[in-house]
């Protein structure tokens, strides 16, 4: 089955999930019902909150609507006229959401909400199913037989619009499959993602730790979280050198005067904190470093022998999330951008854009992270005057952002009237170990800023010429970027990532002292090596260095001692490995990338 | 001449100072005048602010009064009877600083303005020299006669009490020595302090810049910097994890509940910034690390057998300066404190600490710093109960602080009630290639956050122990030790330092193709190279290296081409150094630290 009918078919089956509900609860109020990944969800309010063990009993109610081919009719009126109706079927959060839609349009609610609703201006669009009545812009199957295999997975709380101050409804999520065979890989790789949940692991390996206190959205990181960081950030310094990035650095907070030229206090206000007041003046924390960038670009003048200029900086920036839609460390309130600001002349601007893309495959090829969705991200031909800069430059970065994507080899989407205002884009999912896609690395233009801050350089001729300027991320952030690594490798680092590399265990205590002497001669050849010199058995001991996943275990009794090559349990494998002391260092260094 | 006796004659030529500006400007208004690093300042209102040229007559006139041999006239009397005496002067700064005093005490003025004030309650003290009356606590010479070699060394503007809202007073600088020798050597260093002034150099070599649209106090950085700065972190990260120590991170912004339960929102409220708004709580700008550290040891328990713990970070930190007080990258307003923290037991302080004094040492002889002012800060022994902790901590870590000052070996000396009220510190000071003091490492014990956090570990019987904690920073900051170093270096960044380390300079046209073959084989050995292969003279090219204090410079020509060994001009150096094509990568590297 293609997707975009996968996707009508998980739509109605919201619809369904709510039609269900209505019959065994029939007081029931119903928020929103989005398609997600692999299926569905409706935020939906009973007297009694609906619990986990009354799942079975609504799919069974959904078969039985599903087995009677109830149809999907459409119904057009006004937003008024909407309003009373769902007023007289009490649904209050329907009615709140077109009071909404009404007064401020469409731009000013979720995209979430807006599926939820008629997308022309004035019009609202309504389906029946049955008895259930719902606001819906559509479209949907004809009829509910056309629904195959559909499981109700979990409930949890959300607040209405993901508002902490909003009332907390009930989440029913499901999922919805051509087959069942999808069906069961999808459960199992849902058993598999329970396992590697970052949140899980990183508690277990002790990575980081949330706080309250500290703050929401803020993880702090432990040892062997800020360890794995390091390496990370070495790695991602030496790549950018070696493709002659150069580095800049700027300060977590800015004048309002700087966010006020580029723009940020007007357009990105919603993704901002409040400001500092300091002496008579105002500071923002910031949500980009961007106009930094340009602050440092316009220190002088350029000529167009010095492009392009790539400036990189791994900066941490802060913006809002409604504390309800914080999770672990995807999503996350403060986060440390892989940032780099590319500016160059037009006859640059497609190597540039190459270069990157080959970074950015040999980048997360490191990882073991091979395979790439790409999205392209263009202009609404219809509304063109919504967007910074000329017709010429739209013309021009789209088509080779085209050319680049195509060439690149890369399954890629086209996305009109996705880009954001001030330039096209192209955006990498990266597909983990699970097939998960994760949004990483982003490429975009920006024909905003150069104007704003009148951005030049001195062309061949003497004049003034206006320089292309691109955005470009590789991780995406630090913190996501680590929850993709735990949930990727399941918490099992590889050797250059893993904070302990190998760990050395004495079976008695007269093989102590030999272990430590090891660990020390290890260590000054820059090995993260550990000693376990428990009391526990040399049975439990092993199995603990497996429980904690170390790449490396090796075990030292006498026959070590005596001098005998070392047994290597290699974590994951089956057979052992045998090394010379002298050996050791060398063997794993050779598997670390930097 | 003793330290204390040349203060107190430069605190008397203050007064002369003042004495003279009144001759010659009876209308002159005076704010205060303490004595600084080997001279005086007076702070002073005129109906024409007094300008540059003016020094010399002032001078001259100083000169007359110190030959008179004035005395200085000792009065006390109430703070109300002062207040009269200085309304009848029209000495309104003078008056505004008695008025302050009977409201606040002492201790709401700055220590500046405190050296103008008679420091006993109720009771303020005057000096009359000639026809001059200052509010002074004194003490001076016995007559003017005594003041040795003065001279008037510029003027400045400044804020009436630092503050930008106030009015500008004319400061005016002079310094005083007991011979005209070493008035000569203090003007020679101020000739070469001005040459590396790090203001001055990092705009030539294009390291930092300062906008005011950024904001005040917030420098951002140039290519050039940002890889100084990285060299540096490199090293101090390497130099880190070889001492055992783990690397945490923490993030910029922290819920006040942190920083209430830390004391800070009381104890550190002016040097806090304004908080920001979120939803309904509030978050502060972190003006320390301290509170995130003791969180992440705050979640798990701890064993005797983990002590001692060293938690590293090097991290932006925000505090509020006023802005008549920010000064290139010496007084910022956010600098990157290269933070540790170790917690240990007490059988392990001394040895703790003496480590961190190893590490001192040998971190900044990496710099070609070697020599240091070490000061101990002890409690006040009279006011127990302002301070943190227990008279037998305090007891101990005072005592096991001077026995480390004295095994050091390095000249220290006690101030008694410098300690912090959470516990006592070691302040050192490093000496310049100029010979000049910056206060860089720190090493400060604390009572309060551990007891505020509950802080313990489990002791060898099983019971709760409260461990002792200490904050420690070598560098201080990442921004105010590259000020040291680029005045201390000049601007001529050794080898491991230089952002370009070696300049490749064309003669002609037809040698380029093979400067530029030999950047990218060098470049690919990580050498940091540059070809200069403009259309200047070879002999421009040369100065203009030099003048850049780039380490090596090559000028390649025929004979380069043709195979034969390379000159190479080492900067600073008379004899060139001659070295063949593939001994230079090597012979660079093993000038590096790291």
């Amino acid at each position: 089955m293609q997707d975009e009918k996968l996707e009508i078919m998980r739509h109605s089956a919201a619809h369904v999930l709510a039609a269900a509900v209505q019959e065994l609860w029939p007081e029931a109020k119903f928020g929103i019902g989005p398609v997600i990944d692999n299926g569905f969800y409706y935020d939906i309010k009973t007297e009694q909150p609906v619990k986990e063990e009354d799942l079975e009993k609504i799919e069974v109610k959904m078969q039985g609507i599903i087995a009677r081919g109830d149809t999907f009719d459409r119904e057009e009126m006004s937003i008024d006229e909407a309003i009373k109706l769902f007023e007289g079927l009490n649904q209050e959060f329907k009615v709140e959401l077109l009071r909404d839609l009404k007064e401020k349009g469409t731009t000013k609610i979720s995209d979430e909400e807006a599926q939820d609703l008629g997308n022309k201006d004035d019009v609202a669009s309504v389906y029946r199913t049955g008895k259930f009545v719902d606001l819906c812009r559509g479209p949907h199957v004809e009829s509910t037989k056309e629904i195959r295999v559909v499981k109700l997975i979990k409930v949890a709380g959300a607040y209405w619009r993901g508002d902490e101050k909003n009332q907390m409804l009930t989440r029913i999520y499901g999922v919805a499959f051509d087959n069942r065979k999808d069906l069961k890989v999808y459960l199992h790789n849902l058993e598999e993602a329970k396992k590697r949940d970052h949140r899980k692991i990183g508690k277990e390996q002790g990575l980081f730790i949330l706080d309250p206190e500290v703050g929401l959205g803020l993880p702090i990181w432990l040892p062997k979280g800020a360890l794995i960081w390091r390496v990370i950030e070495e790695f991602w310094y030496k790549e950018h050198l070696k493709r002659d990035y150069d580095l800049v650095r700027s300060p977590h907070i800015g004048n309002i005067d700087l966010w006020d030229t580029s723009g940020h206090t007007q357009f990105y206000k919603d993704d901002m904190y409040q400001p500092i007041e300091v002496d008579d003046e105002k500071y923002m924390l910031k949500p980009m470093n961007c106009p930094f960038h340009v602050k440092l670009y316009k220190s002088s003048p350029h000529s167009y022998r010095e492009l392009p200029i790539r400036w990189a900086e791994c900066a941490t920036v802060y913006r809002y999330e409604k504390s309800g839609q914080l999770s672990g460390l995807s999503r996350v309130r403060g986060f440390t951008q892989d940032d780099a600001h590319i500016v160059c002349r037009k006859d640059q601007v497609k190597e540039e854009l190459s270069k990157v893309v080959e970074f950015i495959k040999e980048y997360f090829s490191a990882f073991g992270l091979n395979e790439y969705k790409v999205y392209l991200s263009l202009r609404d031909p219809d509304n063109k005057d919504k967007y910074a800069g000329d017709d010429a430059g739209w013309e021009f970065t789209q088509g080779v952002l085209k050319e680049i994507a195509e060439e690149s080899g890369m399954e890629y989407e086209t996305e009109e009237g996705e880009a954001a205002f001030y330039g096209p884009k192209l955006d990498f999912k990266v597909k983990d170990a699970l097939g998960r896609e994760w949004q990483c690395p982003t490429l975009q233009f920006d024909f905003n800023l150069p104007e704003r801050f009148d951005m030049t350089y001195v062309n061949e001729k003497g004049e003034e010429e206006r320089p292309y300027m691109l955005h470009r991320t590789i991780m995406g952030s630090f913190e996501r970027f680590m929850a993709v690594l735990i949930e990727h490798y399941a918490g099992a680092w590889p050797m250059w990532l893993a904070p302990v590399q190998l760990r050395l265990i004495s079976v008695g205590e007269g093989h102590i002292e030999f272990a430590n002497q090891l660990a020390t001669e290890l260590s000054d050849a820059d090995v993260r090596v550990e000693v376990d010199a428990s009391d526990e058995t040399v049975g439990n001991k092993i199995r603990k260095s497996a429980k904690d996943k170390i790449p490396w275990t090796i075990v030292l009794g006498d026959k070590e001692v005596s001098g005998e090559p070392f047994k290597i349990r290699v974590f994951g494998q089956e057979e052992e490995l045998v090394l010379k002391r002298d050996e050791l260092a060398g063997k794993i260094k050779e598997q670390e990338v930097i």
